[in-house]
């Protein structure tokens, strides 16, 4: 549903190392697998979001031909290696957790199984998709615990970074329990619910706050929301009592004002008191402005008479963790488990599953990972999405997505569900079989490298 | 040369406010300004760009049949709005200043003068296009500073904020001083350098490191970048030296090495020590993992033999600052200026221009910001790029920008090119027209608010 993507919106070193996999014939199976390294600082728990968009990547992949003229000319790549990319499509598979599902650090959310080449390939654009919408999501379901019940609106395309952060933000958001956005494209892609209120300009236009605020009302008989804070919040209040009076005689009704300025709380109690006092209580209030969930559960605490927040930038750029510490690492290679070793940046080999567990009170108790090979209790959570390079056909629509991510927020440890660090972070076991495999393919790295080593005195 | 973005792409509310303008028959000329409000903390500057992809977006504007029918059937707005969409192009001017540009608060970067539905349609992609790469090539500048002149290659698309963000950043960062990017459409799009060196699946997929390095040079025999560090770093900094005298005696050349974790510092002393004492001082070194600004900084006053850094993360996301405080707000409508009062967001009215001066040493010394009536002695930063909706021929290529943004960093006060803030900011005075012609604005207000006051206690 999002624009298709240049297969060249990636790394030079993908396609480097793909003409170098084509001079040496390697083309065998490869496992990657998508994972958080560690969660965001502060954080408790992640919710994986993206998946849709990188199966629509993995569909619809191949070069154009302009692209594959660039290439040719670009003078880093021989004529038969370009040549082949022309008839590149994605045929392999593809297991994941679903959109929306609750997830933390070293679990897999996504495994890509294909050839060597193809699977090397699309690193770059899975790690861009993936991330950036489980950032967001992540976030989200944050703002969506601190607000209880309230209305909660996306507001953030301005300051996304960019066009697609900013679509994509909408539907992270949404799909994480907002309920809905201000972005139209959102609203004609995905059906997300659409809101909206004015900006200060609309008022500024006029030459009175008043005639401003009724012509909108005009062109809006039967809801509309009037921004209340260019000049003076409660002057604005005090003028529209009678003016919504006036309106409502016509039979136009003004649905809400909006707050953007200033001590949100104190503003909406006294919007509120003018405004019940004017014979107004179905007027509700809404606010914006530098929100984010701890200034939100402030409000919701303090009891502030705000029905709905608009969450813009801190939301979708998640400003206090602007990027996730995640990796699409190699697993496995022509039937043997692969692991990197590098200083704080080992990785678990081989293929795994997370298995998950529940109380009684229908709440997680703990994860097992381990190899794919091993069965543990609980519910297994990744799944087969997409086989021979087509998604399988029981994609949930994004509405299901959504009430999956709003069940597992009910089923998340209550301690989790707070704004705070968590003081027993949630138990995520390594099973042994993966241990095992981990140990194997270190004695494999280490005998391979005293092999090397004897060989090389040998020739020394 | 990015992709043509939908107009639906905005804000619902821009979409309404025109109905309501339209119904009320409005659309006198209006001028908006694009600003930032305060500059992020820490910072001691700011570089503009993004003003390209705006006046493409301006020059491409229109809605598709496909949005028209949508919009149509969406509910909210009547046909004869939607019609008057049909024909809807950007006729207005544009002045702003060139890209790479350094300024700073409350001084407007851009300003949009034409009819007020263009104007505001208009406000969310402009500040989407604007904020993101502006934030970007800041912080990139910072980096810049910072690296000294080492290489600087972007190496943030994975991480950055989906599609365009990636794309864009490797723009910015260029503009702003970067020698290049991994991002190979930003190579296609801009001819922007291109640099790649291999991802540690590379050495996973083989059997052993010396495999793996041996294949890639003989792929690509003029020059290679090999990652040492998914194993250990030393020891395969010892593999490679008898494996490089083979490879030099076929006339294959290992350019450099990669290190990407642990001490970078530490390890670069040794591996260098190692390549040295093998004969192989050729081979630069080239190190990348969670880098920034400070760290570069360290790494260079360290004396670590780093030829040059791959920045990405912390760069593109501008992780430290991920937005700015910056607004496009209205400053006249129908030859009235205009101004927002609220509490904490108010600003400065009418069309602005900033004049800056320069010593005899050529470094800035401070800037003058007042209305465009006024002249102030210094250099004036905003020029005209765009009448009636089609750039003007003088626009710079690419690499011409870049050269303005490195003359610029060449420019600012010592003070201001330190990573730290500057105990003394830069100086911006407010001319007194400007502040006659706020005063002259906010006595307006009282003036109307008054009369409507007295009005409605008459009719009360």
């Amino acid at each position: 549903m999002t624009e298709r993507t240049s297969l060249l919106l990636t790394d030079l070193y993908q396609l480097t190392m793909l003409q170098a996999y084509f001079d040496q014939g390697m083309a065998d199976t490869a496992v990657f697998e998508f994972f958080v390294r560690k969660l965001p600082s502060g954080r408790n728990f992640l919710m994986a979001a993206g998946l849709e968009q990188v199966l629509d990547f993995l569909e619809d992949l191949r070069f154009t031909p302009a692209e594959l003229d660039w290439l040719t000319g670009c003078g880093r790549f021989h004529r038969r290696f370009v040549d082949s990319l022309r008839d590149l499509r994605f045929t392999g598979e593809v297991q994941a957790m679903p959109e929306g599902t609750v997830f933390f650090a070293d679990e897999p959310i996504l495994r890509v199984v294909a050839p060597l080449p193809q699977a090397q390939l699309v690193e770059t654009r899975i790690i861009n998709l993936l991330q950036f919408q489980t950032m967001v999501a992540s976030k989200a379901a944050r703002v969506r615990l601190a607000a209880a019940d309230k209305l909660l609106v996306d507001f953030g395309l301005r300051r996304a970074h960019g066009a697609e952060a900013g679509l994509l933000s909408a539907r992270a958001s949404y799909l994480a329990g907002f309920d809905g956005t201000s972005t139209v494209l959102a609203g004609m892609n995905w059906g997300i619910p659409l809101y909206g209120t004015m900006a200060h300009s609309f008022i500024q236009v006029h030459d009175g706050e008043v005639d401003a605020f009724e012509h909108f009302a005009r062109s809006y008989p039967k809801a509309c929301t009037l921004l209340i804070n260019t000049f003076d919040t409660e002057a604005a209040a005090r003028r529209l009592v009678p003016l919504a009076k006036k309106l409502a005689g016509e039979g136009i009704t003004i649905q809400a004002v909006r707050l953007d300025s200033g001590d949100l709380a104190a503003h909406a109690r006294q919007v509120r008191r003018i405004l019940d006092e004017g014979g107004l209580p179905g007027i509700s209030i809404f606010a914006s402005g530098n929100l984010d969930e701890h200034r939100l559960a402030e409000l919701v605490a303090a009891g502030a008479p705000i029905n709905g927040f608009g969450v813009g930038t801190r939301m979708n750029t998640s400003a206090d963790q602007p990027y996730l510490d995640c990796a699409y690492k190699l697993q496995e290679y022509a039937g043997l488990a692969r692991r990197k070793q590098s200083e704080g940046k080992a990785t678990w080999p081989g293929r795994k599953q997370v298995y998950r567990s529940y109380g009684a009170d229908g709440l997680m108790t703990g994860d097992v990972l381990t190899t794919t090979d091993d069965v543990a209790p609980g519910e297994p959570l990744l799944v087969p999405v997409m086989r021979q390079g087509r998604r399988l056909a029981n994609m949930p629509v994004l509405n299901a997505v959504r009430e999956h991510a709003h069940a597992e927020l009910a089923r998340l440890p209550v301690p989790l569900r707070a704004l705070a660090p968590a003081t027993a972070p949630y138990c995520v076991t390594l099973a042994p079989p993966l241990r095992q495999l981990a140990e194997e393919v270190d004695r494999r790295i280490q005998a391979d490298l005293i092999m090397r080593k004897s060989r090389c005195q040998q020739t020394a």
